[in-house]
């Protein structure tokens, strides 16, 4: 049986770019303030090779940028930072980690809190109309457009009916 | 070297549920109210005993349920749904699926738009503080705890310092 296309798909062509495990972590230390390859490897233990892959491809799809710096007396090295690309993955690492509070907790408790920092009060992640205004999310749809595949619509359909 | 134990960090726990790509799928099909094992494979096209797996581990960590059916003579058969805490990661999925619409554009269009059932407005998804108001993401910050591990949060200051 063969796949669906999935390039009319936001959520598969971001799977493309962050589809692996490494790579959200690689992004949660972005986030977290990490940049240099070494702090990435010392936080996640992984193989080099692994490490240079993803770190290449998050450059490569913009989502990261590399700069080269050099501190006196060393060699040069280089620094991953995110772009604004990058830094709009914030709010989906977020979810992750309100799902995994929540969900999977952790029992001596949450080992970091989400807060404004204007304010000091937590944030939740959760859907927002136009007007700035929260939607609860069972008030939230998913409606195809004319670009939805033809093929995928019929599923759709089969799977509301039955 | 070792990596950091990630048992304290909630993202790392949620993607040891969700870690992979087809995971992540699997569940934008959910959503969007595919439930039986052929619609699933229909859509992704997937090897048989990949998708048995996926859907094995989404039920064991109680993100789907499964459930079973019969049609009038045909063989019983089962139905996997979102279970309460499959359906907060509708967010996560909206974040991606977000990020996906503006970053990696579909030529002829979305595919899909997230509205407001009641109004028919565009959502978004984003930050929202107790109150119910949103948080510009500039503004949200990560606070360690006190269960922060203590290597962890000297990489963290290391890397500030920087």
């Amino acid at each position: 049986m063969p796949a669906i296309p999935d390039d009319s798909c936001s959520i598969a062509r971001s799977l493309g770019v962050l589809g692996d495990r490494w790579t959200f972590l690689i992004l949660r230390d972005a986030i977290e303030g990490f940049t240099r390859f070494q702090e990435f490897q010392w936080s996640l233990g992984v193989a080099t090779s692994v490490l240079t892959s993803r770190l290449s491809a998050l450059v490569e799809h913009g989502v990261l940028t590399k700069v080269d710096y050099q501190e006196p007396g060393r060699r040069r090295r280089s620094e991953y930072l995110l772009t604004d690309a990058g830094r709009e993955l914030f709010v989906v690492i977020a979810g992750l980690q309100q799902w995994g509070d929540r969900h999977l907790p952790y029992e001596p408790g949450a080992s970091m809190r989400r807060v404004d920092e204007r304010t000091g009060e937590g944030v939740r992640v959760g859907f927002i109309d136009e007007g700035g205004a929260e939607v609860p999310p069972e008030r939230v749809q998913l409606r195809s457009t004319s670009t939805y595949p033809a093929q995928r619509l019929e599923a759709r359909r089969r799977a509301h009916a039955a």
